[in-house]
């Protein structure tokens, strides 16, 4: 794949933030040209789907200031430098919804906008939900709700869910109601 | 919702690129308490399941910068200021793939990394691939591939495709198998 690939001429680190990184990079493209890439480095995140034993999947209600909109999300939350993505996973379960899981399998990894950044959230399914202790950060606001999956497509069309992992974990339960997974 | 909101009390933005613009903003949280939120503003995008009379996934092959790696995606490209979704995604998959479709049916529009983008992603199902022109932007270098929705799978545990809306659009391929779409 090496005819399709960019060389780093020049790289610049121009912002470094709590949450991301910002690198504008000079690249050779293959056909002699150059050109600039905006490159947005992200530690990576981990997301959870979590179903109830009624068949509803648990969801986290919060604002999010990049949309200025209140979103419902299935619980996430970025790792920690050298943190396992598990642990984390199980970690943010916890905090966001006070709901804690005997075990997780992983589901993928995804890359969320491979246009201009390197964030790869781990998705995990959870195992044996038990009641734990809700205790969000100081400053993180959520709710928790749960919803079965007709309330969940209505709630796509509605708009308040509205990102892709909690999209997919959607139609990750219609699979699975469907025998599919 | 109003109890979950953040209140904007300043914002700069710190990069003006091509592609995204970063803005850093100072918000008063529900408590009282006050946070900076770093956040990517971008023009949006599309992105396109086409799937051959065969079934099989319409893909293209490129190296991703931001991830420097080699990736397998459905064809995909940003909006330019006004433009409509669907308009803009007929010419990206004619640009790309060198393939017209004859119509294109919206599936959902998501946020891609609500945490810290708002990025928002307009899904589109064609119907009835024609040949068209090939015919890529000077400085991009693509590549069409189609596969099975096997080779698909395949493809995303060696990790060639993994990005989120190309994985989302190998569960729709699965769903639309099954007869569940």
């Amino acid at each position: 794949m090496k005819h399709l690939e960019e060389k780093t001429i020049a790289s610049r680190t121009l912002f470094e933030g709590r949450v991301v990184r910002l690198q504008v990079d000079e690249v050779l493209l293959p056909n002699g040209n150059t050109s600039t890439r905006e490159i947005i480095k992200h530690p990576g995140a981990v997301c959870v789907m979590a179903v109830t034993e009624e068949g509803k999947l648990i969801l986290v209600r919060q604002y999010r200031k990049a949309m200025d909109k209140v979103t419902l999300e299935i619980p996430a939350g970025k790792l920690n430098p050298g943190e396992d993505p598990a642990a984390c996973a199980l970690r943010e379960l916890e905090e966001e919804t006070g709901l804690v899981a005997e075990g997780l399998d992983p589901v993928i990894a995804f890359y969320t906008a491979p246009g201009f950044t390197d964030e790869r959230i781990h998705f995990f399914r959870a195992r044996g939900l038990k009641r734990g202790t809700f205790r969000p950060d100081e400053d993180e606001f959520v709710e928790r709700v749960e919803l079965t999956l007709e309330e969940c497509r209505e709630k796509i069309k509605s708009g308040e869910i509205c990102d892709a992992k909690t999209v997919m974990a959607v139609w990750l339960r219609e699979m699975e109601e469907a025998g599919l997974r």
